[in-house]
């Protein structure tokens, strides 16, 4: 059979509406080496637009790979609203490669744990509108030798046949690729016999056609509703409440106190460093509740090639093309190294639901994607704190007001947290649910008083230790 | 001396105003092992605003940096406008360690062009409104060896301090830097003293702070002038003109050549990525000569794991906030991989020239900019090969009409490209001022008629294969 052109221009036409309707896709090629998926591949490459598609084959993982969480690779590529990625090889080859090769570096758990990530990942992709392609090629065994032998003619191709060989005496990679396909999955898998290529790229350019057909089809357009709602009208909460009093400390002790705590962060910087381990560490809080200066008490004594800050601001547009977790996935500290958090990706379910710019649906998601993606770095091997630094809403106002006052702070107070204050109880209703439904045993809030700032940056010091000795001793 | 408060917040307020005037800064910190870099880097690195500052810190080289040009790490961290980036160790440091581990991997030329395109580079930044400053850390050899002794005390730290002196006795770090800051460079270096931290601080602060005072006040606000001039009235060219009949293939002659050139072209492939050379494809020439289905017939055969297409759509917002060969740059095919480019880095000296969207000045300085930007890819091993698909004004007008006509062509005709065809001699004009100015040894430019279409792609793939020829016969 030839190559069917009017179903390329179909293609064509149905995936410049998605670039258009701005629906992010991506198209899964599995198969064993000398399938054909490469043939495969190619054609679908060149019968898309370059100008939104991009090609990401998945390699054998490399050292620097390894010094992240298991998806980090396909969190790098993750495609934009409107592209499109062609995934040659994806998380499920780098998984059968991974665990055949009995690779620990970035798994810190069983590998069925890392199936849940894998499944958790393409959940929360449905979920937020990425549609995802599952294909895998394969052929007869005849077939594939025919493939081999043609290349071994070719002096030149020669070792690509042998290297196909090679891989396919590595890896069980048709056995556990079987299983994958057998189960239940949410996006199920289309398999494609390679017997002739042009029967094979016309079911595949058929299926795409078609499922991209459905999807623009029943694709909802109109405008998503971001109506704030959902709070209770006069909320009282007894999370952030705190004998500010008891909480406190004087100058001297705390003067006392700080210069330890500060050595032992640097040696536990050096110490994960050795053991390989990352460090996450987010920060949330009122505005004004001193989070900048408690992150810096803790990074005062570090080695700055050891950890990266991530201070929060309004997304760019690329940023806003994505998905909301994208940026503060692909700013994840690599192991040995620490990740400060000033604000994170709980803005989805703070600022975002209080604000509206979270539709109800997406924000009240998000706390379990939130939870499997906390999950996803612990599966890694990551030690998570996550602290919540609560001041009351008098020293609130005392401090803006005394930020207005000094003219070398008045940088630091703007119009915007004046109208924030303003909402201080829906802030603090978003922030208990948040913290009642995304503290877990391996990514944990520690609610900090802080109203006395000393205290507080003490307190933290403290927690980041005694969290890192608790680990470090289990081991 | 104490840290001076005052300097911290004037160096807040001075990068708080660079930020808002959308200047990039670089500040470079290099300096000797042990020598306090990393205390004086810390400091600054926590004085900056974390939501617009990058540390940035260069380690030894992996693997796969060694398959990019040499410069390819800091093109990747290049802050965009408005931020600023700490270089902790630069391409300095970079520089020496490559150059005594004798390394050659990503170096095809003498070490002294190298040293060439490290000040190409910063020469570029510098003329498109990047602030650089550059700073040597050192201290005496004593305090050096008290530094070493007090990390020898504490057991977690100890390997630090021997890391260190491995690394003093390994390279000649310091005897090079000497060579460096002795040289009349465009961007001098400011040597800082770290006998007493404090005082260093403070110096670094202090010297940031005049620096960038400076440029601010010079900093021109008025808006760039846009205006298009510098074109000739009656504008005549010889050199996209051709015997069009001449320069013609029969159907049956194409058929029957094609195949040879592609599976030779698929050889190819294959062999440079056995000898880890990349190679660079630029395609440019007028709307609808025929360049997306020339790279099509070159990429038929091709492995797709192997190459990628860079097709070139308008910048989008994070791309403008960079230099404009920042998102090129960051596409450069590794080695043993082929890079397609449909349009490329020379719309900065054709469509910016020719609709006013780059100033005169800034399209001017573009062709030395271009020039040294593909010697540096020269440099690194690539082949580079750059093909002007000419056609002439009648045939685009019948390939317009019938992009029109034909229901499956009509989404790649739109009213820009009748615009950009009424400043037909302009763009001819610019094309002819490209070829004559970036027309290199290195990286020469292919002129191909283009009315016949079928002739192009043979010429195409021709040309690249005879390219490729000659390369690897004079190796």
């Amino acid at each position: 059979m030839e190559i069917d052109d009017e179903l390329e221009y179909q293609l064509g036409e149905m995936t410049r509406k998605t670039h258009e309707m701005d629906i992010p896709v991506m198209i899964i090629i599995e198969g064993p080496p000398a399938s054909g998926k490469s043939r495969l591949s190619n054609a679908l490459y060149m019968a898309l637009d370059s100008k939104y598609t991009d090609f990401v084959a998945t390699r054998p993982a490399r050292e620097i790979d390894l010094r992240y969480p298991f998806m980090q690779r396909f969190w790098n590529h993750l495609p934009k609203e409107g592209d499109i990625n062609i995934h040659f090889r994806s998380w499920y080859a780098q998984y059968i490669e991974y665990k055949e090769a009995g690779i620990t570096e970035n798994i810190a758990v069983d590998y069925k744990d890392i199936c849940n990530d894998m499944e958790n990942f393409e959940k929360m992709l449905h979920n937020n509108g990425y549609e995802i392609l599952k294909f895998y090629v394969n052929t007869s065994e005849e077939v594939r030798q025919r493939h081999l032998e043609k290349l071994k003619e070719n002096p030149i191709l020669k070792w690509k046949a042998e290297e196909f060989e090679e891989n396919l005496e590595l890896y069980n990679y048709e056995e556990e690729m079987q299983d994958f396909i057998g189960k239940d999955q949410l996006i199920p898998w289309t398999e494609i016999d390679f017997e002739h290529k042009n029967d094979a790229i016309n079911t595949l350019f058929s299926t795409i056609i078609e499922k991209l057909e459905k999807r623009i089809e029943k694709e909802d357009t109109t405008p998503v509703q971001r109506i704030v709602s959902d709070f209770t009208r006069y909320f009282e909460t007894e999370l952030f409440t705190f004998d500010f009093e008891e909480e406190s400390l004087k100058k001297p002790e705390y003067k006392e106190m700080l210069p330890d705590l500060q050595l032992r962060m640097r040696e536990i910087q050096f110490q994960l460093y050795r053991h390989k381990i990352p460090l996450v560490l987010v920060y949330e809080g009122m505005d004004a509740a001193g989070k900048g200066g408690n992150i810096k008490r803790t990074r005062e004594r570090l080695d700055p090639t050891g950890y990266t800050v991530n201070a929060v601001s309004a997304p760019t547009d690329m940023e806003l093309a994505h998905h909301y977790l994208w940026r503060f996935a692909t700013s994840i500290p690599r192991s040995g190294h620490i990740g400060f958090f000033d604000r994170s990706w709980y803005g989805r379910v703070l600022v975002e639901r209080v604000e509206g710019f979270a539709s109800q649906k997406e924000w009240s998601q998000a706390y379990e994607e939130i939870n499997d993606f906390e999950r996803s770095l612990y599966n890694s091997g990551a030690i998570i704190l996550k602290f919540f630094l609560s001041l009351d809403k008098d020293e609130q106002l005392k401090r803006f007001e005394k930020r207005e006052e000094n003219i070398e702070k008045q940088w630091k107070i703007t119009s915007e947290d004046w109208r924030n204050r303003e909402k201080w109880e829906q802030y603090l209703e978003a922030s208990e649910d948040m913290i009642k439904k995304t503290d877990t045993d391996y990514a944990p809030w520690h609610i900090i008083p802080g109203n006395d700032k000393r205290y507080a940056r003490i307190e933290v010091l403290k927690r980041i230790i005694s969290t890192y000795e608790k680990v470090l001793n289990n081991e």
